[in-house]
Formats: structure tokens, C-alpha cells, sequence
């Protein structure tokens, strides 16, 4: 009997769907798009089809399956409640009650949850990859935004509302950048793939670097990948923008250090394969912020998790973490 | 059959001992001298003997004394190991294995615990206070420093090596003021009583305030109790130290909501005495730093442990803690 769960993860424009094994290897996976229509009721059907198909394709193979459950990762889920809430990149308004809808769908499935796509990664790793077997850390992953996914004593912090570990909204300069979310000088304002390019552009301003590879590059062009190449080749300003980000996220990490003391923070995402041009200035700058008992005891890792497959293979995770309650 | 437990809080110069009832009432109280000669052994025979004095009081009006054990809060205090590590205001050189010290003391009692004062404020609040029944909450604890404590999921959030909770020292303002513990721009550093001064010189100096109440006081002599008395009579100085300090705070709140997502977060110390001068920024401030999901549900509210014993009965309630294991 082969044992798997479902992995579902839920983009502003596209939603992937895999079967996941107790090894945390995607057998099969597939997409669809996430509707810009804000029908409901339309995209559960289309969503349940595609996982039908999913299992089928793997029953082929094994016809002794057990599946065990869905996991879901959605921007602004709500674990306690199986919710959607006014997530500002989806079209459905107010809160979707999308894990009820879906146990319509799926009436005989054991375990059924969903939470934000950090938390999940942060399951992720603790159930398939680099956190195996330790009781307190954090995940930060770094892309168009950056989330989070605390776990003490290995059960992840959801908080009294379901919405714990949204650490890209600590604020790191008050009165600074203008944060997606409205406030001003959030952590994911400067340590997103976003905020590398925004930093990229206050050094080239500040400086009048005419002569950075970056230089030809409008604000709508340049990202991430280009700063990443542009500092293999030595260009200046691309390499204070890595400095400058390590230094912001290091501030960031050392005030997760105080509150909850983990054993590690993971890093995934985009930036984190420029490796030690980001790893390097951010281990700095946690030391330099961390009081005298955190110092030097709390590692900074990049996340064991295929980049490809990290969402649905985080989302997969959940069901694991249902099923030992 | 009484049940009481004892609570012992180590201070930089005195110990404070009391025997406290289920209810959170301390029955006796008494304190002996930290002891500046830095011999350990000395100091726990002196502490045993107090405690012994105090059961045998208490015990003239209830014979029938059931002494659950002995919580104790110490600055730098390790919950897992038991330990008091390297705090900088003791005489006690490197690592202290306290409770194994004490067990000799007292080997026929359950229940022999310590964490810092911080993390008992916050357990005896769980316990005794305002947050009965709250699964997710925090405390702060203002005074010449800021200490906290974190409870998810009804537990104390100790982390990974015993000593979570540590917010005070979360940065509110990169490469700002120098912190006690040498680092720059930490919450403590705003929001103290010594940090309240520090704030009332800056605006002396900025805008040059020779008429405010506060401009003939040494910056040895000015504390946070004159501030209070200063504002209460509309001193302009005064009321901006609490505005600003608000405003601080709420930044750092605002940082532990999004980590841990509380229900509440409770105040405690001096500062709070002054009630709406420094509730009223510090709400203003958290809302306008946490992201939507998390606004106008937060609640701020003040400790409910009564000011003079409160780190007795905070110490106390870490018994509890125990016996529930």
C-alpha cells in the first residue's frame, strides 16, 4: 500500500497540484490557472477534477494507493478556520471557506488543511527536509514577498487567529520604503526579489554609477537573476546589494532570534541561490544584533527543499502534521 | 489542606521570597541580600534557611501545609538546564547550576524550577492575572530594562537553548542608541525608564526647552516617576517622552504580533502606572505597523499581577507549570 498526500498550492495566477509520497517526492503534478473571475465554485470543481486525474495517473502505477489527505498553501490562509481572507492577489473577496468546500468534494479524505505558503514550507522542511527532527526554527522564504513559518517545540506557531509568522512585516526602518501591504519600512520592502532591485536603484542614484552593469536597465526590467549575474562579474553596486540585503535580513532574523529562539532559520527562495553574496553579510549582521547568550549558536541554512517542488511538497506536508493530532 | 507554593525573585541586590497560595496571594513574604562576594554556596544556605523560616510562619496558621515546590525567576535564567548563565548584574561568575544547588536543599519537593523574570511575570499572569484562559499572549515587562515572555499555545516559548522571550532586545532603530548589552538601537534602549530620560534630554536638546519642568534635573537625577508628575501637570517635554515612547513601543509590538500573532499583549512596571499617556501611542502605533490581518484585534492591556509582588507570585506560578507536566 503506497501512501501519499496531496499538495496544493495557490498563486495569484496559477495553482500547482502534486502527489507527494511519505519521502516527499512528487510523483506526478500538474496546473491550473487560479481564476481572475473570483467563481468559486467553478475553480473548486476544475481543482478537484485535476486532483481526481492526479491519482488516477498514479493509481496506473500503484493500484494499492492510500491517499491521505490535501494540504493547501494560500496566500492568507487561515489554518483554524480552513479559510481564504482577503487575500489582496486572489479575485475572491472576503473569506472563502475553501477547505468545507473541498471536503464536499473529497467526503471520505481523512485530513483536509490549509495554511499560508510560508507555513507550509516551514512543515515542509521540518517533515521532508533540513529541520528533520528539530523542535524550534523558522523559515523565511524570500521572493515577490517574503513569508514566514515559526515552529516550537515542532508544532508550527499559528497564533490566536490562525495568521502567526508574517516576519516580512517586522519593521526594519521606520518611516522607510512604502511595504506592499501600506505601512512603511517593512522587512519585505528591502529583503524581497522586489526590494533587491529598489536597493539596486537607491545605490546606482546615490552614487551616480553610470558605469554598473545595472546602469541600462529600467526599474521594469531589472531583477533579481540580473543583480545576482551582475555581482559574478564583480559589478559593484550589485555586490552592495547583496551586503545591504544580508545586513537587513540579519536584522530581521536576530529579532526572530529574540522572540522565539530557534536552533536555525532557513532561507529559500530566489536570492537565497546567490549562496554566500547573501548567506555571507547576513550571518554578520544577525551576530552584531544578537545579545551576548545567542551569539554564535544560531545557524542560518539554506532550505533542503527542491526549489521546483518546495510549494506543493510543503502544502503535501500539512496533511502529515493533521494526521498526528 | 493549604497548597502554597514559594517564590523566590533574584534581583541585582535583593532576593525576594515569598509563600504564595493557589490563588496568587502571598502569604509571607521576606528578602535577603543578593550577595555582591560572588559565593554561591553561601547564598543558597541563606536562601534555604529564609525559605525554611517562612514555610515554618506559615505553617503556625495551617499545619496542614502542602509545599508544591519552588519556582524561582533570576536575570539570565535557563528553564531547561536549571542554570543561571553569565548575568551581567550578579556576582556569580559564568554558568550557576542553581535548582540542582537547591534540590540538595530541599530533595523531598516535586517541583524546583527557574526562568527568567520576565518569562514568571508572564507565567504568573497565565496563571494568577489577566490572561486566565488565553492560550496566545505576550508580556512585556518595562522598568530598567525590558524583559518579556511569550506563551503559545499555553506554553512559555522557551525556544531551542532556554532563553526565548528576549524582545527587549529586538531593534527598533538601526544603528541607534547603544543598548546596555552593546548593541545598537534596541527596544530597550526607547522604551526603559532609563530610556524615557534618555528621550526627555533628546527633546531638551533638540528644540531647546529651558521652561519644562524637567530642565533642571541632572541627567542622574531625572527619572520616569518625575516625567510622570511633569506630564500630569501638561508639561509639553514630559507628554512628548510618552508619545515617543508609545510610539516605540507599539513599532516593537507590532514586530511580536507578527511573529506570534497573541490575543493580547500585557505592560508591566513602572511606565504602565502612567496609564493612558503611554497606552494610548502605543495602540496607535501597533495598528498603524501590523498588517491588515492583524488590525483592531490586538489587545494592550495592563498586567493584572499586583505591582509589589508580582515577581514573587509570577515565580510562584512556575510550580504550577511544573505539577501540570
Amino acid at each position: 500500500m503506497k501512501k501519499v498526500a496531496i499538495g496544493v498550492d495557490i498563486g495569484g495566477t496559477n495553482t500547482a497540484i502534486g502527489v507527494v509520497d511519505a519521502e516527499g517526492n512528487v510523483l506526478v503534478k500538474d496546473n491550473i490557472s487560479t481564476p481572475s473571475h473570483g467563481n468559486i465554485d467553478l475553480y473548486i470543481n476544475d481543482l478537484s477534477n485535476a486532483i481526481r486525474e492526479l491519482t488516477k495517473k498514479v493509481k496506473m502505477v500503484n493500484p494499492e494507493l492510500d491517499i491521505l489527505g490535501i494540504g493547501i498553501g494560500a496566500p492568507n490562509g487561515n489554518y483554524y478556520n480552513g479559510t481564504i481572507e482577503y487575500a489582496p492577489n486572489l479575485s475572491f473577496k472576503g473569506v472563502v471557506h475553501f477547505v468545507q468546500l473541498l471536503k464536499v468534494q473529497f467526503p471520505d479524505l481523512q485530513a483536509i488543511a490549509l495554511t499560508n505558503d510560508a507555513n507550509a514550507a516551514a512543515i515542509g522542511e521540518m517533515i521532508y527536509g533540513g529541520a528533520k527532527g528539530m523542535a524550534n526554527f523558522a523559515m523565511y522564504t524570500l521572493g515577490t514577498g517574503v513569508g514566514s513559518g515559526i515552529v516550537v517545540d515542532g508544532k508550527l506557531v499559528y497564533g490566536h487567529d490562525g495568521f502567526a509568522g508574517e516576519c516580512g512585516h517586522t519593521t526594519l526602518i521606520p518611516g522607510g520604503r512604502l511595504c506592499g501591504c501600506g505601512a512603511r519600512g517593512h522587512l519585505e520592502a528591502y529583503c524581497s526579489a522586489p526590494g533587491m532591485k529598489r536597493t539596486a536603484f537607491e545605490i546606482m542614484a546615490r552614487d551616480n554609477c553610470s558605469d554598473s552593469l545595472l546602469a541600462d536597465k529600467s526599474f521594469n526590467e531589472l531583477d533579481s537573476k540580473m543583480i545576482f549575474d551582475a555581482a559574478e562579474k564583480g559589478d559593484k553596486v550589485a555586490l552592495e546589494v547583496f551586503e545591504q540585503t544580508g545586513k537587513w535580513l540579519g536584522q530581521g532574523l536576530a529579532d526572530t532570534v529574540h522572540h522565539n529562539s530557534p536552533e536555525a532559520i532557513f532561507l529559500f527562495g530566489g536570492p537565497v541561490a546567490a549562496g554566500e553574496y547573501i548567506f555571507k553579510p547576513t550571518r554578520e549582521s544577525l551576530e552584531a544584533h544578537l545579545l551576548p547568550i545567542f551569539k554564535n549558536k544560531i545557524k542560518i541554512l539554506p532550505s533542503q527543499l527542491k526549489p521546483g517542488d518546495a510549494a506543493i511538497v510543503g502544502a503535501s506536508a500539512l496533511v502529515y502534521g493533521e494526521l498526528e493530532k
